[in-house]
């Protein structure tokens, strides 16, 4: 099978034979990374330039080994050092990058839609590694995937999300790759971290998280971007830990082998104490790893490669 | 054929023969950056050294994928992170870097003449990639190349350069190449940008752009380095694109097929109208492409290859 | 013969053999950089990571070099552009790198006893590439290897280091190799500038270089990190340069084939004179291009390697 597929922006719309299909991919890539030569030869000579304007270890590193690991050869244009300080437009700023005959480009922006934008006009293939508070779908197939990995299937399992819904990029692509799964979705988050009209994505809202975890097969947590919020949303980091860090008291409350997951950076004791962080549910590390996998699938697929 | 050369410093002292072979082997290469495996094997085990003592998005990943489609390793090294701001002098880091057999140093500095500095105290051979207000060698070349890919000849075009003569490495390199070639060379430039003693290059200045672009084969833009340049050259940004900016009016007046040439990252508004730099008569990204092409072939010729 | 040690944190735990073997190694390395292709598959498919809390250029570049010469994928990550700025540990952001399967990972770190920290938890290779005012292990190995291959062994040496002691991760890397091949080591420093209690190091404390001087066959001249200091352990550079920089009437009172090494960036006219740092009895770029050799040879070594 093939993804019959330009670019990969959002979760929201992309059919389920096609997340199945990545998902299949990846797993087969995960066993690359565990070989003794962790390296195929399927992107040899291809492009890939990681066009980054907001910082990043995880997801840039994620992606520059997912393209290495192909044999692809990757280069890193971040923000800081690029020529839209210059005063260039972001989209000739993409376009010379293009110009260069780049196959890929992953993009990283603060704000919503950039990479469509880029996408549309442009004939390499886009990848978004997070735009604004959309969507951040290749952390939306990792979470799949490691889901998956561990029961088994995505259908019909109780998640719960906790946390910033509201800036959350990551929540988004989660709850649009689960719903295609018919996940039970609850979210939980002070009321100033919920969008407006949030029941209409087809979820349960709850303020209180022991009642939310009661039977929980997944706990994903979200992370508090303390660099960008202010400190509106919340009176205080001890009260918000207090109210939404997973616990093992709370942990108890949810099915006895759910699955804690964290998209990382884990601000620890504030989210999640580091007892659960670190203890036998956690499938944190797990879904580091399965983001090199999926990247690489989505590069090999992209690129035209078929899962056999 | 084969370059006879250990550096690449400037145009100024580069005969027409030589460039001929740069452009020539530039063409062939750019057939690889089309292709589906976009890498040849020529600089395997070569080392490649950008060092950047000036931001740069483009030159950088140019030189960056140049070195790489010819399967040589590549490694950056920016000011910022530098031991320069640890007190060594330049000729110590670039020694050290040597010492560590490197081939190649591309250099960039915001002072005239290091290159040719480093250049002589070095045996790694040393491109030039923008010294001060001096030269920018490779981005002559690559314009030149785009000139003669779409004229078929680089003779007796009537060439307009428009903007910061002053400050402009571009400029100089352009027109230290165009010259070889007997090209008529028109400069366009506020009084207080052009250098002094401007017309001994054997060049015609204009004041008024409408008068100098009559007829032109060839509008080169420079870009306003406002990031740069206090405002002391001219009153406001709006007078110098109404008096030096290139629109849709003002190209009129050239030849129907005259090129719009901007070494970018431009400046929409200023130097140019969206609908030029967007136009028919627009090879802007056509100059990115060429970029790697000519640095592949800069880098090819050094290390001994031959053109056949 | 093969490396018995999944780390190389320090040379004061490593014994003799393992030196010798690390030596031998590096040898046969050093003529890799000198082919016309320098490039060995031995690491092919393996994943390097530079995990650099501190800015460097010359150790970064040197390990990048390594492994891209020995065909590992190598990334840097460096903590400007890292996940501790947004509140992540250090060790979750190690375990996340080891997570995507890092075989290497290099840490620099201004902390001393970070890289021992970070092995002890983690399955990947650690090489402490300077840990606070710890050790700088492959500087003092590559220090080893230098005179070794100048004076054809190290045994009864009389090294002469002279400098900033008490920061001086590199000087403590240096004092540890050397004592295992049972060199006379004289350290020479302001008071303020020796750690307490130098003696029982068993080395001999001088305050006077030229006292120091006589009959040296080895001059290790220390970096006064003049970026990290304060001013107060000495009253003035010119004062310091007085009493502690080698220039050429000193070096006279050393043996005349005595070696004048500094592990750079030099500050010139501070540690040394430039008449001396470039004279014939410098073998300062010899170190750097002994350090990639080095480090070539540990990854290869810790990757299983044997040398035959």
């Amino acid at each position: 099978m093939e993804l019959k597929r330009k670019d990969i922006l959002n979760l929201s719309c992309m059919d389920r034979e096609e997340i199945d299909l990545i998902l299949q991919t990846a797993e087969s890539f995960k066993e690359v990374s565990k070989r003794e030569i962790k390296k195929v030869p399927a992107l040899r000579g291809k492009t890939v330039v990681n066009l980054f304007f907001e910082p990043s270890t995880r997801t840039r590193s994620s992606f520059e080994l997912a393209g290495k690991r192909l044999s692809a050869d990757v280069i890193n244009v971040s923000a800081s050092g690029s020529s839209t300080i210059k005063g260039e437009t972001l989209l000739d700023t993409a376009r010379n990058i293009e110009a260069m005959s780049a196959d890929f480009i992953i993009v990283r922006h603060a704000s919503s839609g950039v990479p469509h934008f880029l996408a549309r006009s442009l004939q390499s293939a886009v990848i978004n590694a997070g735009d604004g508070a959309n969507e951040h779908p290749s952390q939306g197939l990792l979470d799949l995937l490691t889901i998956k990995e561990n029961k088994g299937t995505l259908e019909g399992l109780k998640v719960v999300i906790v946390g910033d819904i509201l800036h959350g990029r990551v929540a988004h692509s989660d709850i649009h790759g689960l719903k295609k799964y018919g996940a039970d979705i609850h979210l939980v988050a002070p009321p100033t971290l919920l969008p407006a009209a949030i029941e209409q994505w087809g979820v349960t809202v709850h303020y209180h998280l022991d009642e939310a975890l009661k039977d929980a097969d997944v706990i994903m947590l979200l992370r508090l971007q303390l660099e960008r919020q202010g400190t509106g949303y919340f009176p205080t980091l001890r009260e918000y830990s207090q109210l939404y860090g997973l616990n093992r008291r709370r942990l108890a409350l949810a099915h006895p082998e759910a699955l804690v997951m964290h998209p990382g950076p884990i601000n620890r004791g504030v989210e999640v104490t580091s007892e659960v962080a670190d203890g036998l549910s956690s499938v944190i590390l797990q879904q580091v790893a399965n983001g090199v996998a999926v990247r690489m699938a989505l590069l090999f697929l992209l690129s035209g490669g078929k899962h056999v």
